[in-house]
């Protein structure tokens, strides 16, 4: 029973207590010339494939749902990823399908580790489901910590490699270890894999405890159409299949999904440019007083001040520079994000980040 | 405590005994020149409101991601329906928001009334989420008992209005005896309502404790790109919100459904063919030997044969006329499902159904 003490036809009396205690996920809107808060790619894909896409859509009927069975865009996707196609489902977002798989795996009791800090969803999810939290702190220096996260021997385990707002990744071979001691599933969400160069992919073949995610939103910049995809083995993929939803993906999204698979050389080149960057404006943050950004293998970077971050957010944005205010997180009180933009992004950004502290000195 | 008493490391461990049990939603894909199984709507929407969104569509980065809150739409979705935008859910389909609707309500032991037989998801994501499945039989004639309905008392009532695969709608004045008299929420599937002419939107005003869902892929022609909308109390709306994924509609779907609704006035004359098209239709079953079609407020009837349904399908669809059967949902084992098609779509199936049943006698 869900039904509290609240008088009949009360809507609120329905609403699961995990639900009314949650914090919904919310975000400013915000518009800002430089706009790098959301790690989203600076570069759009390339028009010539827009129009591809545009013309396909043209054609088809909108009235008739995608198809029932993406076989095309899954197919697509195993060769991207090297996996096989039965073991991938397509979703819109790969936060629908991490909704899929605790959908599928958590319930009253059932306990799930998960870092702290790292994206929220997890464990909003997880409580809504009835799960048990299981909070597992980064080391000191925020960076992961893989006995850490083997150690509660949870039912489920989830990794957010590279992590956000974190930046930092798990190494492979400390994930090969949590697969092999871990009694439960293992949930690698590599939202931003591209940019730390590696993958728990290859693992799939030799740890069917671990399911990885991933999304078009990042290095594919498709961030606005919202495509992902997870990879398991076939017989939990097919469990994972009944707890999602049918259509999930619309006709455009898969088809540009497709259209960027096709691309994805052309598309690595901007996140090799993006690495790059990062790297640069990694190296122009440590010279800066005041300032500590955190090693990143993701497209954002992390950066703790020695003051209250929001009076600098605030001029920041003042100064036409939207960045992430991170705060509010556990552990990262006087902490920053900022993604990677163009060059051009990321040197006004630091031009306007000097003139903040410079203010606030 | 999910995990079973299967090794260590088995994927299927951690899933849920109601997943296991569970049979996914299938749909063997099928095409057909005539192709009327999905209660598609059979006219496209028009050319220039295509035009319209896909010139949007080129110009707006694909890499950032849609407005987190889709202020907009919601204010547009509150004029066509007449409801408070505040009590307006955007989604990926309807499919969505009875998911977040019932991941906000349905726990361990959550009573929910789901009638029987209806579109199957809700039945599906009862369990999954660990709730007490209360099943409704619907009349000796399949329209819809609403003293049963009211009976169980339950948390939740879902009621799908017009009922697929039936086609019964439940009055208005039925509807409002069940928001009164539940302890619960009473959440009406809409997907067909402009089918049937009327819709329980303008009860929501009296009766806080009723949630409305509709959909943009019947009457409004945008099955292809999956938009649906949840209507309801604000503080309701408020918390259901916090079950919704982030940027869950995309832009191009979010573009779609805008234009979509400025020209509803046109979409709703397609309506009004469709339904002509329906009262023809159901005609013409009714005067054929060994068919009996069930009255239907929506854009399909279901009808019942005198025989075993499946040798007629198969006939049907040899003649390129692809139907739904639904003789595996309880009671209607000798039935199956047409979609309203157009003019031309309706004769050609007529003639397929007279030459199938001739050939089967």
């Amino acid at each position: 029973m869900t039904v509290g003490d609240r008088p009949p036809q009360d809507p609120l009396r329905c609403v699961k207590p995990a639900v009314r205690a949650a914090k919904a996920y919310t975000l400013v809107a915000r518009e800002a010339p430089v706009k790098i808060n959301q790690n989203e790619n600076p570069y759009d894909v390339p028009e010539a494939l827009k129009d591809r896409v545009l013309e396909r859509a043209r054609r088809r009927p909108w009235s008739r749902y995608p198809p029932f069975d993406p076989a095309d865009l899954l197919e697509a996707l195993g060769r991207h990823a090297g996996w096989r196609a039965d073991g991938i489902l397509a979703g819109n977002g790969s936060n629908e399908l991490i909704q899929a798989l605790l959908l599928a795996t958590v319930g009253a009791g059932t306990r799930v580790a998960i870092p702290e800090p790292t994206f929220t969803l997890y464990g909003l999810l997880t409580s809504i489901l009835g799960g048990e939290r299981i909070t597992v702190p980064l080391a000191p220096d925020l960076s992961y910590d893989a006995a850490a996260l083997a150690a509660p021997r949870a039912d489920v385990t989830v990794v957010c490699s590279p992590n956000n707002p974190t930046g930092g990744a798990l190494p492979l071979d400390a994930l090969r270890g949590l697969c092999a001691e871990s009694p439960g599933l293992v949930v690698v969400d590599e939202a931003y894999h591209e940019f730390a160069g590696f993958s728990a992919v290859p693992l799939l073949g030799h740890h069917p405890n671990l399911v990885v995610l991933r999304t078009f939103s990042k290095a594919l910049s498709l961030a606005g159409l919202r495509v992902g995809y997870l990879l398991a083995a076939p017989e939990l993929v097919r469990e994972v299949n009944k707890a999602r939803l049918p259509y999930n993906v619309n006709f455009f999204s898969h088809d540009a999904a497709l259209a960027a698979l096709a691309e994805a050389g052309r598309l690595g080149e901007n996140v090799r440019r993006i690495v790059a960057a990062r790297e640069a404006l990694f190296a122009a943050l440590r010279g800066m007083a005041g300032v500590r950004p955190h090693p990143s293998q993701a497209n954002f970077i992390l950066f703790e001040l020695d003051r209250e971050p929001r009076p600098v957010f605030d001029r920041l944005y003042a100064r036409g520079v939207l960045v992430r205010d991170v705060s509010g997180y556990p552990r990262l009180e006087r902490c920053l994000r900022v993604s990677v933009g163009t060059e051009a992004e990321n040197a006004a950004f630091l031009d306007a980040l000097r003139a903040a502290m410079a203010e606030a000195a």
